[in-house]
């Protein structure tokens, strides 16, 4: 490429993105590096007045407007606002990580869920990296290696009030001089912010010779009943570089919590059960590895989000006294672990934080989700449902919050359906019928040969067999129609989704009543804990003006095809929003803020639980549930007519 | 007994000292406490205006005044200040921890030493037993585990603020229901206390079902290069229960730490000299264990003092540049550590606290002699020397500090001595001549038969043989006396001090002249030592207003024998005491008090360092000091005198 020519055009380089772009000279800094899809915070949207936007001109030279929010000292180390500069030679331009926009912690959420997740945070990771050029010592300034270190640290870094891990004292001598007294240090924030203004006194967890800070990860995961997904984050660059998921390794000791903690109770069954999702979790860490080209060793931090049940097993804590009543976990806020002490494969000074749980049936993941999709910081009522295998539902806004708990069972993540399947590659997602024959259209993940169905598919599936009538409201075959698809099998009737030459299992693919009944089972537990909720704070479906859904069942839910079984209420479309799977969204953001990290603790605090198995109503709705969509044709205004209007015109195909 | 009457007579039953007396109606309760041998502070002296005396009335009825100290809560609750409280009826007394008597912590000094520790400590060990009776839990109340405990601490123990070890949490739910919702709840206070008023957080390390408050010990411990002293703890008493000694482990790997430090640098070396001192260690707890017939199930917390290479390699830190210009310890102060992940036999839950040093030779049992004797409390210009095998020595008041160390050897405790031994039983400690023949008059510890000479031995032999001028000044034997106990050896001529039938080894033991070639080599550093870093602060010896003297080689020290030998300087004998092994006493008292633990790291950090190696002037005192007492006579005007008067009349015995 030619040089760019004394004249007009300049080139600036981004740094840590290495993006090279020619722009005018004079072009405005902010917007150059927008167009080159650097991500720059800008919050005033480059008034000059928010001082987000702070880069370092590394060599070359712009014209800048010293505004209020940059101090002399940062002038003279090159920092400028980028919205304040304009480019007057070839630039060489490093983006800080607090500069960072917050939307980049984005993965491949829609564009849409872009505006429900929390917002207001800046990006300041609770692990940090610090790099310190220390002088060495001599006979005048034989200060130790550990008083040297932590006086570099306040002096080139302003950190102070440290705690310092014994085994980073045990590393010191080494690194210092590996390093020849330059080293990256890193930091951790483990505790949230306590009441009474405490200093927050972050954590020296790790140190490496020489300048480490463009190696750093951390991991999020969500860990639920069924499935474990796993993201593998940038800290620098606030993105998602990896995302894997399996299924638990516990699905062998039985498919609900109850059965789990009851496992547990055996000898030793609490090692074995702890054993089963450690596993799965260094399964997916491998995966997140290999798939990323990272390297165990710049790994430095775990969040996880689940149940209360899956958290407890996971750190190894009783969790016989959640299955009895009163229904008591051993602890909401643990505190953070060391992950190598679990037997997870990463390094030892890696710390493991568990997100804080509400009650024994209301747990870290949907914190995690509320904290994610910002709940508590808006004034509208909004309905908050994680749709799985425990089926958690809040409803509230920034004043309050109550949550439940209906047990829905697995069916949503392909649990206890004959071919179900996680939502991976070749599981049937997309489904629609032919009616003149009955025979489907199918979409799998990946666009690959079908394997199985995941959660969502089973959905559409259900909708669409429902639609055309090939099952009735009861979830049974309406075994007279002309097709070979319909026919009996072990588990009953059943229809043939795939035939065995056009799959990857060389097995016909089916859906049978039993597996409709399980998903008509897990629905009707939602839906009645969605009622029950509802009317015992005095609201009706109706009043929500928001309802958020979260589910690891899938990429996208189709609401109306939701709505169609019975799942969600049959309200207006353009107030439910999917965002994929919450608790691990929630996990990601943590990961990116300790702003987030501090609304952790206020918004575990602040919901209020309600036991609906205690409760008749909830036992009454689940009955009338368990058809589709209701027994109540009421409750479902716009299905019911449009079941009436296909009707006849089924009824005449025999 | 017959109960006391109706009428004058009254009985007082002490708690938790389970005695009992019968004093008149009336009596003054501190008095009689006083009289009973019950410890309780009064530090005004009974006058009613300090407060430390205040005690619980369990049962019966005492008159009292109220004073200014009391508040009402306190008073409701039967709490009296034992000075202002007259028994009225038979009553039981609890004296709780905060009001027993300080000086309860002494356990074999003597009265004079009680004069020179540390003074103006509450009794406020840094671990702590409380007992919460908790309500269980319920449908209503269904908090969790953990919840419910802490509530509980904040409510019965006014208890905020905690940090709590995930080991706690894990041991939960069984701990509260196995003690039916009472249990006992142990807090360590780790970090000693940080600028900038951050209040503490205590940490919760451990959890028992039940009340177990009564067993409640630690282990105190001074890790030197020779010998390793521990001493066992009732931290609910404030007293020694038992103590131990033994040879350090690593004395097969070389007597000194520069030969320790080289050993650590071959493949292997720092694991292996780390398990020796551990295995030592064990042993002395084992033998306080075992002498006190207490459960190691109870021991809750460790402090050690050492120099600074012995707690480098007892914490598994690599000592290599400790050895090497510029001299760099890799940590001055060092987090505690979990003191079963050092191998050492004690349960997981108990942290070992090392003494802070304050640079490579001078080390945290210097740290830990200081703030045990109360140095930096007073304004006394004060010298205080730690003759042992490194000989750290310190100058100064509570206004500054300034520190060396002198590697004296290892003589002083018995090491590189043909017949040295650690001072336990059967060690000839007490030694004198009968000139008319040279026969010993001998004195072992235990007045046990003789097995070996320890380091104060060593000392009053020397001196006794000197004084009778069975050696010169140059400290080779006069062969020339009529004395068969005088004869050549396998390392030169040699003095028997027992014959073998006398003894336990049934051995001849001897001192030989490499022996005395040894003292005088140590006590040649120590008193070079002492001179140098006098002239270097501009005072000489006689400016001293106070000579505190420790050492871990026997349970006293002849100070007029060791100015005799040229250890000590040659200045008015009442400004000298000895206090015994001041860096135990020190990890003593910091086991007793958070007050002293507070001290430690101001202490540290006041002491300003002095590199005698570095110094020509040491070198030529050192030299000078190779001989008995002195080669300059003027340096030891007392001494010269009376060696000068006995001349002659040795002279004529041939």
């Amino acid at each position: 490429m030619a040089k760019s020519e004394a004249g007009k055009k300049k080139r600036v380089y981004f740094r840590p993105d290495n993006i090279n772009v020619i722009v005018e000279r004079g072009a405005n800094l902010l917007e150059v590096a927008i167009d080159a899809g650097v991500h720059i915070n800008a919050s005033c949207g480059g008034a000059g007045t928010c001082g987000t936007c702070k880069v370092s001109i590394e060599k070359g030279e712009v014209e800048s407007t010293k505004t209020a929010k940059l101090s002399e000292e940062e002038y003279k180390q090159g920092i400028r606002q980028a919205c304040q500069s304009r480019v007057a030679t070839d630039v060489t331009v490093y983006v800080p990580v607090e500069s960072r926009l917050e939307k980049a912690v984005l993965s491949r959420e829609s564009k849409e869920v872009a505006g429900t997740i929390a917002t207001g945070w800046r990006f300041n990771p609770p692990l940090n990296k610090h790099f310190v050029e220390l002088t060495p010592p001599t006979l005048e300034d034989n200060a130790s290696d550990l008083s040297r270190l932590l006086i570099g640290l306040k002096r080139q870094c302003n950190l102070s009030n440290l705690t310092v891990d014994f085994d980073v004292v045990r590393a010191l001598p080494k690194s210092l001089r590996d390093g020849d007294w330059k080293v990256t240090v890193t930091t951790l924030v483990t505790a949230v912010k306590s009441r009474a203004g405490d200093r927050r006194r972050p954590r020296v967890i790790n140190i490496e010779a020489g300048d480490t800070r463009e190696k750093h990860y951390s991991l999020a995961f969500d860990i639920g009943t069924t499935t474990v997904c796993g993201q593998l984050l940038d800290l620098n660059r606030g993105r998602v570089i990896a995302e894997s998921l399996a299924y638990n390794g516990q699905i062998s000791y039985g498919q609900d919590v109850i059965t789990r903690i009851a496992q547990c109770q055996k000898p030793g069954g609490l090692k074995k059960l702890q054993r089963a999702v450690i596993a799965t979790i260094n399964d997916v860490i491998e995966e997140l590895l290999t798939k990323s080209k990272v390297s165990t060793t710049h790994i430095g931090h775990i969040i996880v989000a689940g149940n209360t049940t899956m958290t407890q097993i996971l750190l190894g804590l009783d969790p016989k006294y959640i299955r009895l009543a009163p229904y008591i976990p051993v602890a909401n806020f643990v505190p953070p672990v060391e992950a190598s002490s679990l037997g997870i494969q990463v390094k030892k000074h890696v710390y493991l934080f568990a997100f804080p749980s509400v009650s024994s049936y209301v747990g870290g993941d949907i914190v995690s989700g509320i904290v994610g999709a910002g709940v508590h910081q808006r004034e509208k009522l909004t309905f908050y449902m994680d749709v799985g295998t425990n089926g958690e539902i809040v409803i509230g806004n920034s004043d309050w919050m109550v949550t439940a708990s209906c047990s829905a069972g697995p069916a949503f993540e392909g649990g206890g359906v004959k071919f179900g399947m996680i939502a991976r590659e070749g599981a049937i997602e997309d489904f629609s019928l032919n009616p003149a024959n009955f025979e489907p259209v199918i979409g799998t993940i990946g666009k690959a040969k079908p394997k199985g169905i995941c959660g969502s598919g089973l959905i559409n599936i259900v909708a669409g067999l429902l639609e055309s009538q090939v099952i009735g409201q009861n979830g049974k075959f309406n075994t007279s129609l002309p097709t070979e698809r319909i026919r009996a099998g072990s588990d009953g009737n059943e229809y043939v989704l795939s035939w065995a030459p056009e799959t990857q299992i060389d097995k016909d693919i089916v859906i049978t009543e039993v597996d409709i009944d399980n998903l008509m089972r897990a629905k009707a537990a939602m839906y009645a804990g969605c009622q029950t909720l509802t009317s015992s704070v005095g609201v009706s479906t109706a009043d929500l003006e928001q309802v958020i859904i979260a589910g690891a069942f899938g990429s996208s839910i189709n609401i109306e095809k939701a709505i169609f079984i019975g799942l969600l209420p049959d309200i207006p479309r353009d107030r439910f929003i999917f965002i994929g799977n919450g608790s691990l969204l929630g996990a990601r953001l943590t990961s990116f803020s300790t702003d987030i990290l501090d609304d952790v603790r206020r918004v575990a605090q602040m919901m209020t639980n309600f036991e609906l198995s205690e409760r008749v109503d909830f036992m009454n709705n689940y009955v009338a549930a368990l058809f589709l969509p209701h027994t109540n044709a009421d409750e479902f205004p716009s299905v019911s007519e449009r079941l009436s209007k296909n009707k006849p015109k089924r009824r005449i195909t025999v």
